[in-house]
């Protein structure tokens, strides 16, 4: 042990005999009788032949540097409660405590499929008239994001057999078996038909009045949640996290996920199909009197329309259409959606690419100091502007 | 391939001959001499014996439903640019372009010890004077919440042969090493010692002008960040977020972290030594005329007192105080910093656990209908309050 501090038997005193004084280490037992601790660094020792003391370069009163039992955590005090995240903050309560292994809820498993004669797996030869399955890869991730983890089965085609026997495996191993696509009126309800087979009580919700979203098809199958998106990019995402992400975070023990939203004002008529609550999707702008929410008009075939996304707005199934000038709530998408620095409206133009890459690598930030540059230097492309 | 939806030649028309019409499932290719898709549930046969046709029950428009090439993504478009964060939403744009992997910045790999006599590892048997070695944990937690992946030494003890030799197999496994401890002048500055024989250039600062954090000491060996931080829980981590968290960012790729500041008023005087820029912990308080930071007075020595404050606020080196009723920024420490519900003041009592523990469980919510509970219903202790 290496003598770091010194324990006075007297204080306060600036002048201590070498007998009353004893060093100890910091972190160490302060002896019986001691009431306070002085960093070596402010004493010196005197050598005066006849008295010998130890000076103390400050005064020092009782229970100085002393940490006492119970000053950190008391006996019978609550360290965390039932239900808390558990971060570094929530690691260093446990570790103090001397807790090396604590109890948390599991993550729960989520089976992904896809279903589709055109899909083809990301990574694999496109052929003509195919896509490549994107439902997978975003509803995977997303379910990581909602506190699940995903286990992913892969692009299945319409075949009927060898999706249900996927699917029959897929309610074996996992919590939650989320399918994406199969859901057409004309493809015979090729999903519906196989989950009306899998077990009871089967279907709940088939067909819900939102758009894009409508051939959801909600069931549980022996106590597991099963979920049959549509296969429109958009439209998977949209119920995706409407309906599944708030049933994964409860079954990880997570509380409901906060919703950010902004007050924005959309600048051009957006029409709505009436009888079917609405998703917009927009791009936020920075306007004179607040954000200002353009809608994003690619339709939800498109797989880069909520990626590219700062939010989106909610249209009453009642209403036909939003009027110009309109104030809606926005809902934000992604943890960094932030005004861009710079708008440019008009079809796509690749040269512009190259100027706005320059920029981004610079670190284009915003007015706020903000320093999410990629996001802020995005362009804004593909935005339907009336005048 | 089921039926699903009709191939129209000759829109707009309201009766489509048989002959003129396809049916195709929604994703195939649009045949030759097509140019409008109709869904299958708004047609109809009609069986008439001298002119048969499929009656139409919407109009339909020439482009209708038909998805065409470069509308989602046009070719030589910028999917993703450099340095931004793959999330789902970046994970659906890869997955469309059809890409199965791609390179990403390397997590760090950054070595994490403890060093101190007193130190046991948590889940070990605490004997009389010694202390869980709770820096090891929360700081390991904060290098994957910095972007890292911590490597775990554990504690060691004051043993100069020990250390070095995990020191030198910490920096041949790493690309960081980070210790704490052993930096205190009277401990003969065990850290510093053993630091000056690693390599060059070696140590670049030894002591900062702050509180807490003053002992903290900078390295860097053969190209590879080495930061010893002070032993004392609240100093350790403070000095890990302001110095060691930025680079391990910045080496995985990540920008600058965007502090979280609030505005509040210090209803009590904070002292604060004179030549050193102090951090003083706060839990926040919702007042009437805005948020109100209360001291933490626990104490650099306490585990708890980071993990259970709400933010810190600076005070400058020239200031010997701040004084009551000055407006403060505070930085916001955790994701889900909020207002409680509920403030209760004094020393710490076990029986008004029991109680919050109800309350909270009971979802306890605060006014913005923000659904972190627990947090919200945590009470406030140890807070040292001058009326």
């Amino acid at each position: 042990m290496n003598g770091e501090v010194i324990v006075c038997g007297h204080p306060p005193a600036l002048e201590v005999e070498p007998g009353s004084a004893t060093t100890i280490a910091t972190g160490g037992v302060v002896p019986r009788g001691a009431d306070a601790v002085v960093m070596i660094e402010h004493t010196e020792l005197n050598e005066d032949e006849h008295s010998p003391a130890i000076d103390l370069h400050r005064a020092v009163a009782p229970g100085q540097f002393i940490s006492y039992a119970g000053s950190d955590l008391a006996r019978g005090e609550v360290v965390l409660r039932r239900g808390t995240r558990i971060s570094s903050r929530e690691i260093g309560m446990l570790a103090a405590c001397g807790i090396a292994t604590v109890d948390v809820v599991r993550k729960p498993k989520v089976a992904v499929l896809s279903t589709g004669d055109e899909l083809v797996a990301p990574g694999g030869a496109l052929t003509p008239a195919r896509v490549y399955d994107s439902n997978g890869a975003i509803i995977a991730a997303a379910v990581v994001e909602a506190g699940g983890e995903p286990v992913p089965f892969g692009a299945f085609p319409d075949d009927e057999v060898a999706l249900e026997l996927a699917m029959r495996t897929a309610l074996q191993t996992c919590d939650m078996v989320v399918l994406s696509g199969g859901t057409s009126k004309g493809a015979g309800d090729l999903s519906h038909r196989i989950v009306s087979k899998l077990g009871e009580p089967g279907i709940l919700v088939h067909g819900v009045a939102l758009k894009p979203g409508k051939p959801l098809c909600l069931a549980v199958i022996e106590g597991k949640p099963l979920v049959v998106l549509p296969g429109f990019p958009t439209s998977a995402i949209f119920t995706f996290h409407a309906f599944v992400a708030p049933v994964i975070r409860a079954r990880a023990g997570l509380p409901p996920e906060t919703a950010r939203t902004v007050e924005a004002e959309v600048p051009v008529r957006i029409a709505s199909e009436l009888g079917r609550q609405e998703f917009a999707l927009v791009a936020l702008v920075a306007g004179e009197a607040g954000p200002i929410a353009f809608p994003i008009a690619k339709g939800s075939g498109a797989v880069t329309s909520f990626s590219q996304a700062d939010g989106f707005l909610e249209i009453d199934a009642l209403a036909a259409a939003l009027d110009a000038g309109t104030q809606a709530r926005v809902s934000l998408i992604g943890e960094n959606a932030a005004m861009p620095d710079l708008v440019v409206m008009g079809s796509h133009c690749i040269a512009l690419d190259v100027v706005l890459g320059v920029l981004a690598e610079r670190g284009f930030a915003d007015d706020s100091g903000d320093s999410a540059t990629v996001e802020a230097s995005r362009e804004r492309f593909n935005v339907s502007v009336a005048a």
